[in-house]
């Protein structure tokens, strides 16, 4: 296992992307606050460079190369908002990047990517053949891989969002936090206990991938069983690595079924004028069934991207 | 017809209406910035209270009553987002609001005023029935009518939005606003040639309704020929009041067609992770077709609002 982050290692990194990240606005709404009963606090990655807060973790990777592992480029197999972000990164420095997708990828993932200048190699959508492909692209380029999330570097820059929303805001009581490998969480968390350690860090993860939940009930890391959400950037499992951080740092992990998430997604639509993904809307949604928890609180929610197919949204009326 | 505001009558509505309104953020996206070749200064009023611009205009009318007229309350026979925000202005002041709608208004329409506190009263969908049973209310309570935009008050707090965006950003070289009524554009031509002469100030209008283009033309404020478009907050006409001010001071007006208004809001959707309504994509729909006239410009956009019907958009895939 690579060593674990502390909080020094975020500070370091958010002094290396800071001139390179957008510092996200943190908006409030006070219908959402009467809705609720709490004073919310919501972390804007969706305005986040690539639209995710991706961009941090693999900003952070991509510059903290030297410049001899630098020059044979970046490469991953994720084919969501972390390839999309770590092509920009590499784009920005300079350097490669090559990333293996499944031929059945959805076409705006593909073309996200394209668009941010990666090279793409395709292959079919087993975990074998994906492993099989990016090795082979390894060997020929001698690129370095970066996961997007079973990664020091790529955790460290994740945690530099809550750093940010506990840096801009006060007297934060509680943070939710969207989980599916579990960089974003294991990050938030680190920096949050560091900052206050009274707060309380809860995971947010759909019921129908609710593997962290088992995991950090059980105590040891469970496997996830044929994961099926629309929250698509959480159907990823944590690693040994994120699960100790998270074992260690968060107080719990709350679950929620689509509807709630679909929901939820629809309200802040409606009310805040802005597109937030499924998977941001995950934490949103815990915070709807778990208000009476934390009735009058300050809570802070990491919105942790807007990438959505506008073509073929999930609201319907109720 | 009424005075014609100064920029000291706007200067006097920003005092008034500050304490009470959003200082709305100014968005900017290098995405959209290299895709136009223009730097786009986003004005977004669509994170305005009642998510409009109309918030600024309804407030410094019902602000400006005095104890004695306010206590009858405040009346208007429109149904959109004048109508939300004079129910919500009203209801803040503690007086009633009176609000005629046709039978036949959408649904999400009627649930807003209603949201906001505001009494309905039904009428057929004539302009005269309208406006008899606005006169009937207005008998009965002694309520004010406060006109959407032919409204000295209304178009002084409209103003206030482009004075906030050129007070925030310097060098603008030309705004791009939506005219329906002309309140929103009237208001921000004032104040924007009063702060900077050379400035150039755009209306921007749908094909569809073109009537502004047409008047601004001729000469001579010209009626509306069935207007159809899917920008519904620009349907109405200019008053005499309202034209007289963007005949002195608007350059131009930009007539688009309506798939480039679908096309205008899915990329900003897309880019700026951001929900505006049509009658604000209208403005950069503008833009995108006159590129080329700006090219390495500075330009300030007025996105006006955000209240649309997520269950019914009008996207697809070009």
């Amino acid at each position: 296992m690579p060593p674990i982050p502390a909080f020094p290692d975020i500070r370091q990194a958010h002094e290396r992307i800071a001139p390179h990240i957008h510092r996200t606005p943190v908006m409030t709404s006070s219908d959402l606050n009467e809705l609720t009963g709490v004073s919310l606090f919501f972390k804007c990655e969706n305005f986040q460079k690539v639209g995710a807060f991706k961009y941090r973790g693999a900003t952070n990777a991509v510059l903290s190369l030297t410049d001899d592992e630098a020059k044979q480029g970046v490469a991953t197999h994720s084919s969501g908002n972390h390839a999309a972000a770590l092509a920009l990164a590499a784009r920005k420095r300079g350097i490669p990047c090559y990333v293996v997708m499944p031929e059945t990828a959805p076409a705006p993932k593909i073309e996200a990517v394209k668009h941010y200048g990666a090279e793409i190699t395709f292959c079919e959508s087993t975990l074998k053949s994906r492993e099989d492909t990016l090795s082979s692209i390894i060997e020929k380029t001698g690129a370095v891989v970066i996961h997007p999330y079973d990664n020091f570097r790529v955790i460290c820059g994740q945690g530099t969002a809550a750093k940010e929303l506990l840096e801009d805001i006060s007297g934060m009581d509680c943070l939710f936090v969207p989980v599916g490998g579990g960089g974003l969480l294991s990050g938030s968390s680190i920096s949050a206990k560091a900052m206050n350690p009274t707060i309380k860090v809860y995971g947010c993860e759909p019921l129908n991938a609710d593997d962290a939940c088992r995991s950090l009930k059980t105590g040891v890391l469970q496997p996830p069983l044929k994961p099926n959400t629309i929250a698509d950037g959480l159907l990823t499992a944590m690693s040994e690595l994120t699960f100790t951080i998270i074992k260690k740092n968060v107080d719990d992990i709350f679950t929620v079924s689509e509807d709630s998430i679909i929901k939820a997604m629809l309200l802040i639509w409606q009310r805040m004028k802005i597109i937030i993904e499924p998977s941001s809307a995950v934490a949103f949604a815990a915070v709807m069934e778990n208000r009476d928890l934390i009735k009058g609180k300050r809570a802070g929610i990491i919105l942790s991207g807007g990438n959505v197919d506008l073509l073929n949204l999930p609201f319907r009326s109720w």
